[in-house]
């Protein structure tokens, strides 16, 4: 299913001066499409999938995928024009075949019109090339063998750029990066519920390990208790976790390899779940036994100063604001040094656990209603411990609500954690 | 520590008429510095990290790495003239503050010279800019300022290339992917033993779920069987798993999304671990009980077909060689309209588990000493199921060298598995 919403494309675009988008980001690629690149889209470079999004939402949506991903992954719905390309993987139906296995899969491949010598070889890996022909042709069929087409350049590989630049010489190539941006920002709510089921089997992960911390563990066998945590809790939920990211900080010292948990230590859990490749973002600090006290002024300051970026986080606001907040409550309070780029970002399930906009210094975009952010006010201090709290905030017409249940306060390690809501 | 090998490169530049590269990918970073790009890398853009690989041996190798990568990842050797940059996170050195922690972070902060006013503002994520600025001054300091550089173009995306170009116009830029692809390919010591480390980890995971697997378990229950088992040999072994990749698919239909395991079906596990970055490819099939005969004499085409293939895996001979022997074995036992793009690959640590170059038709790159290759004969037959024999081969001065243990016969499900060797 597609997330992207065309009417909003289609005002980005005008805005641009931009007739289409063509996009080759497997991660935006399914964004458009609904469909997954599949093994080509290993490589992460241009050709393996490509979608096409016109600024006229009259005409549909375009997809040129492998022939092997249309096999395994999800149907393209009835409103995308498809067209294939082969790549290396061979495949055949025997669903209707029988007898002898050989000559079984002989005549599935005659059913596919694929015996020899019909059948041309396949490719070593895919043939961007020929890809690029296809979009060629879709682009002269749709009129916009001239158009102006904005291209996911923060993503193309600049060799594959270079090849389809000499490919398709007519095409006035620009940068659609910017609109691809914008777009993703704004959730559906497929998106957000996404985003709140991975939040959520994120936090049951860290509430299994907190129950079962204790002193001798490792970060490896704390990120696995969390791991063990999020995945039964997927599963009685019946969700598929696409993907995982530990962040775990154990104790004072910041830059051990594989740290091994002690009484007194500080436990900063950085964690995110993917659903759907939708990838959560949230964060709590433990500490083993009572945080020493230098640890527990410390993330006064730092609750505080959440609280007074929380609160700005409503449509409108600019995220520059909400930066300022942050910092300046947190120097009031006595850091008076502190400098730090963002106290948060856009999730979503694009490349990297971060993505634009970002809660930065004099940033003067404004918050929108339908964006999801995770809030953060991290603090590294060797010698101490790393020390951070982050919750992912769903932003509505009124205000913000938080995805997160775990209560925010320095907790202690070796005891049931109960939820907030 | 580097595995670059400087005169290898110096001599694939010379025939190149390449000065010197200048290379932005997180793993082709590491690959020639043996430093991580750290969290600035998550975006896959250019400028979070980079290094400088001059053609003359006698100058040393640069980088330009995130503050923040500095303290948390390995030390840089003293053969590298390292630059840095400053990203978004703020980091303060508390180890020898003491007292009240305010002040104590506050005399931290003075000790590294950051008391506010002189310590400037960070980034919202980390400055592209800034970097090729540095890049720029590192270039004109070693007289390569109007020389010859080649960048990993096949990575950085065009965006990065477009703002590079703009900010330092008089060098003259190429495409340097096939110099590295090629430095590559060919493994150091260190990068054997990885591989080698985690195809044991992935074979003791393969193990592992071989002899637990029963009637009525899902494909995600394997692969968390298989992870358990590969887990556990990392951790007798003292290793650390840095990735894990598993593509296991479960009886007749390969559509199913999560299939359950029943007596009858096929178990193809294609399984990848990392260690180090270098991730391990092979794959081994399994039955539940006794497999279907039409299984079966497929398996054995599929196993003659390796022989053919494994029996030509030695330095000197052409890729594509390897290539026509297996298709030809497969076509004459009666796979007559079987078709496949490669039967294999060089593995390693860059991005995907595949990796230049390919065993596919007509290619003439020769095998040589120090190459580790996946070598597979896989067959996907819907209806039937899915089955392939793949191992990993060093290849040595004399032949090749199989790194796998477990036998690569059609197996039963639900026992121990003996190791060949």
């Amino acid at each position: 299913m597609s997330d992207l919403d065309r009417g909003r494309a289609a005002r980005l675009m005008a805005a641009r001066g931009i007739d289409a988008l063509v996009l080759f980001q497997p991660e935006a690629f399914r964004y458009a499409t609904g469909l997954d690149t599949g093994a080509a889209g290993m490589w992460r470079r241009g050709g393996a999938s490509v979608a096409l999004v016109p600024a006229d939402t009259r005409m549909p949506m375009a997809a040129i995928l492998a022939d092997h991903a249309l096999h395994f992954g999800p149907q393209p719905g009835h409103a995308l024009e498809l067209m294939t390309h082969p790549i290396w993987i061979d495949y055949v139906d025997y669903t209707h075949s029988g007898g002898d296995v050989l000559e079984g899969l002989g005549s599935a491949y005659r059913a596919q019109g694929l015996a020899r010598p019909q059948f041309p070889p396949r490719p070593e890996t895919f043939d961007a090339a020929a890809v690029f022909g296809l979009l060629h042709d879709l682009l002269c069929d749709r009129g916009l063998g001239r158009a102006r087409i904005g291209v996911d350049l923060e993503f193309l590989p600049a060799a594959d750029f270079a090849l389809l630049r000499r490919l398709l010489p007519t095409a006035r190539w620009s940068d659609g990066s910017d609109v691809l941006r914008r777009l993703r920002a704004i959730k559906t709510p497929r998106e957000i519920a996404c985003l709140r089921q991975a939040s959520e089997a994120s936090e049951a992960g860290l509430a299994h390990m907190a129950a079962r911390a204790r002193p001798g563990l490792t970060r490896s066998a704390l990120e696995r208790l969390w791991r063990d945590g999020a995945e039964a809790h997927a599963a009685r939920a019946g969700q598929t976790i696409s993907g995982l990211r530990a962040g775990i900080s154990v104790g004072a010292n910041l830059v051990s390899s594989d740290p091994v948990l002690a009484t007194g230590d500080l436990v900063k859990a950085d964690m995110g779940v993917a659903i759907g490749g939708y990838l959560s973002d949230g964060t709590r600090t433990f500490s083993l036994g009572p945080a020493p006290q230098a640890a527990r002024d410390l993330f006064t300051v730092l609750e505080e100063s959440f609280d007074a970026g929380a609160a700005l986080l409503r449509p409108g606001t600019p995220l520059g604001e909400v930066h300022a907040a942050v910092l300046d409550r947190a120097r009031r309070l006595g850091l008076a040094s502190y400098q730090r780029g963002h106290f948060g970002h856009s999730v979503g399930a694009s490349c990297g656990s971060e993505e634009w906009p970002f809660i930065s210094a004099g940033n003067p975009e404004p918050i929108e209603p339908g964006m999801v952010l995770a809030f953060e006010t991290p603090f590294y201090a060797h010698g101490l411990g790393a020390l951070m709290i982050e919750d992912q905030f769903l932003i509505t017409r009124e205000g913000a609500e938080p995805m997160n249940r775990l209560p925010r306060g320095l907790t202690r390690l070796g005891q049931d954690m109960p939820l907030t809501v």
